[in-house]
C-alpha cells in the first residue's frame, strides 16, 4: 500500500518530514523506540507515533519542529542517491508531455537512484506499470529500496539488462531514456513503443541533442520538441520580495518525440 | 473509462490528434461518417476509425497526416476555453510540489475552463477525487464537457459555490487556488485541508504575492515557497540548434505552503 | 560634432524623440517648415525648433507629445535597417568585455545596418577609431547615412572589402565579427589584433559555436567565454508589477576571447 | 592619462592581468623589483616589465601564465570593494539606456566601491564629466584609489554630501542612483537633471520598485522601463557545449525613466 496517502494520524513505518527553522527538513521513517539526533536536540520517535500530522513537537532541548507528511517532491529530493537525480521542474513537465498518467504503461532506462521511478510509480497507480532498466545491480538495489520506502513496489518491475539487446516489452505507451547516448538505442525504442507512443529523454549538452535529432530523423520519429526549463526561487518575505541570489542554471535539455507506424 | 489509455486501434469516440507538417495539429473526436476540413484537404473520419495509432493517412488532396493519440498535454492545450489556462510547465511542477498523485483527495477553485481539472483527474485515478469549485455556471458546464471528452467524469465533483462561504469538504490532502485574491480565503483553506496539507496557487503580479505572504503568516502556514518557471523551446534542427526567437516570459508566480495543526 | 550631446534648446538638424502615449515614440530630424504626420494629429517642426528639450507639445488635434533628445539606445532601435540588428543587452555587455572605451581602436565586420557602428563610435570618442568592414556597398551606404545622422562620421572608416583577404590594420585593440562564419577568419583576426587583444562575436546557433571553439583553439586564443544574455521587461504599473507576457528568447550567443603573442 | 589604452609593450605602473590555467586570473600593478606569489610559483615583476602584451611567461616553478592587458570588465571585477558591486551585464545595458557616451555629463550616487564610477569614466572620456556622491568618506577614498589605478582621476569629481540636501549640479544629462531608497530623492533628481534627462537606478526587491514607480509618477517622469537582465555562462568545450551548472539568479531590477520640463 502506498505510504504517502491521506490520513490524520501517524503510525509506525510512516515516512515523516520534520521541519525545523528556515525550511531545513529531515525525512525519517518512524520506528518504535528510535531516537533522531539533530543539532537542535534529540527527537524521540515515540513522541511522533500516534500524533496528528501537522502537529508542532519539540526536541529534548525544547526546540520546535513541525511533523508533516512528506510529498513526492520532498521524497525524491531526499532520496538516497549515487547518481545525479532529476529535478521536479523537469519531471513534472515530462509527465504531461509523455502522458504518464494513471494507468499508463511505461519504460525507463537507466533506473539510476530511482527518483524518477518513484514519481512515475506514484502517478500511474496500481492500474499502470513501470519497467525500469539498468545494467548495474547496485543501482537497482538502491532504487528498489527507495521505492519500497514509499510502499509502491508492486507497480514497478526492475530489469537488469543492457538495453543494447532490446527491451522485453512491446506496445508500451511511454519510454524515457536517462542515458548519455540515447541516440544509440532508437531502434530498440521503436520496437518497444506502441506506434504513436511517447518518447522522451534528458541530455546535458547541445552536442548530444544534435546526435539525437539525427537518430530520430532516421527512424522517422515525428513531433520532436527540444525544451529547457529554468526555475527561479524567490525569497518569501513580504517586505523584501525578490529572487534568491543564485540558481541552478542547467540540469539538462528535454527532448520529446512520437514514434509512428512503420 | 479513460479515453486516453493505451491501445493499438482507433475506434469511434476516441480523441485523435492529426499531425500535419510543421507541428501543426488538430484534435478531433472520431465520429462515424464525419468529415474534417483542413486547408490541406478533407479528411474522412471513416478512414481514421479502425486504423492503427501512429498511421500515416492522407487528405483527399493527398497531403500526409499522422494519426496519433493525444497526450494529456495536447488535450489541455486544445481545450475549449473562455479563460486563460495554465501551462504544462506550471501544472507539472505543482503536481509534484502538492503531492497530487494516484489516490489523492484534492480541491481546486476556480474551475475555469477545466484544464487543470483534467490533469488532476488523469493523475489521481479512480482511487482519488477532485472537488472543483466555481461560482460561474457557464464555466463549470464547459469544464464538465472538457472532462467528459476524456472519459474521466467520475473522478471529479463540480460544486457551484462562492468559496467565501467555505468548502464542503474537510481533510483534503491538497488545495489549489487559481483566483486573483487567494489571500481572502486562507481561513477557508485552513478548514478544508487536513493538518499538514498542501496549499498552492498561481498569481501574476508581485503585489498579490505580498498580500498572500501576509495572509499565510497570519494563519501560521509553514514552508512557504515562491517560484517561477520559465520554459524555452528550441528549434529542433540538427544543423541549426538554437532557441526559438520568442517565448512566453510570464504565466504566473507559483506559491506553495503547508497548513499545520491549529 | 556629435548631435546627441547635452544642451537645453532644440535646433534645426537635431534628432528628436516624440513620445506619445503608451511609450510609442517617433524619431525624427528637425527640419524647418516640415510637418510630421502621426495618427494622433500633425506636428509642425517649427513648433519644435527652439523649444526646450523635455517640453510637452501638442499635435494639431490637441494630443500631447513629449519632446525628448534620443539616447543612443533609441537611436539604434530606430535605425533604418535591412538586416537583423544587435540588441542593447548584447551591445552593452560586449563594450565592457571587449574594453571598447574612450580612445579605443576597433575593427568590426560586417558593418550591417550600422547599429553597433553607432554605439562604438559614441563610446570611443574622437580619440578612438573604428574600422568597419563589409563587402556589400548598399550596407555601407546605409550605415554611413545612419552614422552621419548622429554627427559621428569622423570616428569611423568604412572599408569595402572581403575580409577573407585580411584586414588593412594591425595592432587594433578589439575586433568584433558579426558574420555567420567567424571560424573561417581567425587567422585574419589574429593578424589584425594587437597581441593580447580582445576578440568577440555573436552567433545564433550552437553548431556555429562548436566550430568557432575549434578554430580558436587552433590559433591558441585564450580566456574563451561563451555567454547568453536574457532580458525581461516588466509592466511598469505600481499595483500590477509583473513581467510582460512575452519576450525575446534568443538573439545570439556571445563569444569572447583574447589573442596571444604568437 | 588612461592606463588601459592600446600599446604593445608593458611598462612600470601598468595594470597587468596574469592568466593561469582554467581562467583564474590575477590583476596586479607592475612594480620594479616586486614579486608576486601564486600557489603555482613566484613571478618576478622585472620579468614582466618591458615584455610584449600577450606574451607567455613562467613562474619560478615553470608554470605558464599569459601576460594580458586587463579590460574594463576585468578591472571592475577585481576592484577592491567593501560593498556589493554592479555586474557588467547591468552596467553595459545602463550605458546605452542612459546615453552615457563620450562627452556626457553624469551624476551617480552613491559612489560605493567605485566600480560603476570606473566604467562611466572610461566611456565619457576627457570631454565628459562624472560627479560621484557619497556621504561615507571611506567609500570615496576607496573609489578614488580604484579610479586612480586606471589613470582616470581627472574625469570624476567626488562629492561627500548627503543627497537629501540636493545635488550641486544642474543640467546633467544622466543620473544614476545606487541606493536602497531612490524614491526619497526624486525631487532632487529632477532639479539636477536637464529637462528630458536620463534617470536610472538598480533595486533588489519588488517592494522598492513599487515605491519608486509611485514617486516617479508623482514627479511626472515619463517613459518608465523596468527590466531585469539574466546572464548565463556556457562551458566553452567544443564537445560538451552546455550552460554551466549554476548562475547568479538576481542582481537587481533596473529602472529607467526620463524627466520632463516642469
Amino acid at each position: 500500500m502506498s505510504r504517502i496517502g491521506v490520513y490524520r494520524i501517524t503510525k509506525e513505518g510512516d515516512l515523516a518530514l520534520l521541519m525545523g527553522q528556515r525550511k531545513k527538513y529531515h525525512l525519517i521513517p518512524l520506528i518504535q523506540d528510535a531516537e533522531f539526533q539533530t543539532h537542535r536536540g534529540i527527537i524521540y520517535h515515540n513522541d511522533l507515533i500516534g500524533k496528528q500530522w501537522g502537529s508542532k513537537i519539540e526536541s529534548h532541548k525544547g526546540n520546535p519542529f513541525y511533523l508533516l507528511q512528506p510529498g513526492i517532491q520532498e521524497i525524491i529530493h531526499s532520496t538516497k542517491r549515487n547518481t545525479q537525480i532529476m529535478y521536479a521542474k523537469d519531471i513534472g513537465y515530462l509527465l504531461l508531455k509523455m502522458n504518464i498518467i494513471n494507468g499508463a504503461s511505461v519504460i525507463e532506462a537507466g533506473t539510476g537512484s530511482g527518483s524518477l521511478t518513484q514519481v512515475i510509480a506514484a502517478m500511474i497507480g496500481k492500474e499502470g506499470h513501470l519497467y525500469s532498466y539498468d545494467s548495474r545491480e547496485e543501482m537497482q538495489n538502491l532504487a528498489r529500496k527507495n521505492l519500497s520506502r514509499i510502499g509502491m513496489d508492486g507497480r514497478v518491475t526492475f530489469i537488469r539488462k543492457d538495453i543494447e539487446e532490446g527491451f522485453d516489452q512491446t506496445n508500451v505507451h511511454s519510454l524515457f531514456l536517462d542515458l548519455p547516448n540515447p541516440y544509440d538505442y532508437i531502434s530498440q525504442v521503436n520496437e518497444a513503443l506502441i506506434p504513436g507512443g511517447f518518447f522522451g529523454c534528458i541530455l546535458p549538452t547541445t552536442n548530444q541533442i544534435v546526435k539525437l535529432l539525427t537518430a530520430l530523423r532516421r527512424y522517422e520519429f515525428v513531433n520532436v520538441e527540444v525544451t529547457e526549463i529554468m526555475l527561479r526561487h524567490y525569497q518569501a518575505e513580504e517586505r523584501k520580495l525578490r529572487p534568491v541570489d543564485r540558481m541552478v542554471a542547467h540540469t539538462g535539455y528535454l527532448i520529446f518525440s512520437r514514434s509512428i507506424q512503420s
